[in-house]
């Protein structure tokens, strides 16, 4: 079993001993998904790139990678509860995007595709 | 080499192959993060449970898994740009959960572990 | 003096009273508006409507109205750094959304104007 | 009448016409609130304050003030749906602020009132 598996096992398992399938709709998953993704970017606010260096080698830097965490947690149970597999969607949407950013045109560039 | 792995390459390739790794610090990633899980949130903006579901079975549901594949694209390239091992972390995680949420009290219920 | 006008002035006061403008720029106010916005959401995570009902009626209405505060906080100070009149943006926009949202193809509906 | 109250009256008047109260739950209102807000930070995503204030100089100033006005739009809509004073609720958390910051211990800091 690889360790994507494993670790989808752990946090259903996790999970189902708590008994909150019942909440786990997609839309409240993706609704904790937008609130873990805030508190990650919290850990960011007000800081320069430079701060932001120190921080990552200071005590802090857990709790950056708690956030990194539970936003993998609610990723991980959408894709669980919509039955999607994260790798397959991943690489179909990089191919994808190799049409929508062709490198001659956004080489260097952080426009947008339709700016 | 793991599929994870394989993931991971691809995205830092697609990157470099753009020139884009001068607008990849943490931040940004962390912006672009919360920016597609808004994104994902949309697609079930004022729709029920049945809604979706119906959504989930339509020609809908790729843009569905598309909007995932954004969010899990940004997860991955803030851990390359951490140096952060996503299992490790999510595996860290949810044992901490385990004592922060007790079986025996919060089973059943979508209370917070401070409330 | 209005009651915006004056609550503006109160915000900006607080604010040169701790010498926080340095940090007030538009992208780390637009970052702060992300996270207040999703600790508001946060008060309805997992919750039904009529979970949320009695929410507004208990004790916890008023942490509720601080997350609203702290949004609008956040809206006040981006208008106010950008030099935007927030009631003739969101006038102008009232007037955009009726040539978007004609009433005969949108009444009852949730579909969006692309939908 | 004053401008708030004029613009809380176009606001629900817009939606009456369009039938949309059926879809107006709080948590639904505040889900959008969460949409518009990452919509609004996408106009800075990748961007420095430099890019910015030259963005802020452009024709692209009306959409993010645009995108100020949604975000706008959906908080007056919360208001009225929880029947909430907008500004007295804010002029409250400001007093809650001037105690939880106190001027000589944040001074020239970001950092948080827990750190």
């Amino acid at each position: 079993m690889d360790r994507y598996e494993e670790i989808r096992k752990s946090i259903i398992n996790f999970r189902d001993e708590r008994d909150w399938k019942q909440f786990h709709n997609p839309k409240d998953i993706a609704i904790s998904l937008n609130i873990e993704a805030g508190e990650l970017l919290e850990c960011f606010q007000w800081k320069s790139n430079h701060d932001i260096e120190e921080i990552l080698k200071s005590s802090k830097r857990e709790s950056i990678e708690d956030e990194i965490a539970d936003v993998a947690n609610y990723l991980i149970l959408l894709c669980n509860e919509l039955d999607v597999n994260l790798f397959d969607v991943v690489e179909r949407k990089i191919e994808k995007n190799k049409v929508k950013y062709p490198v001659d045109k956004f080489k260097g560039s952080s426009k947008k595709y339709n700016e």
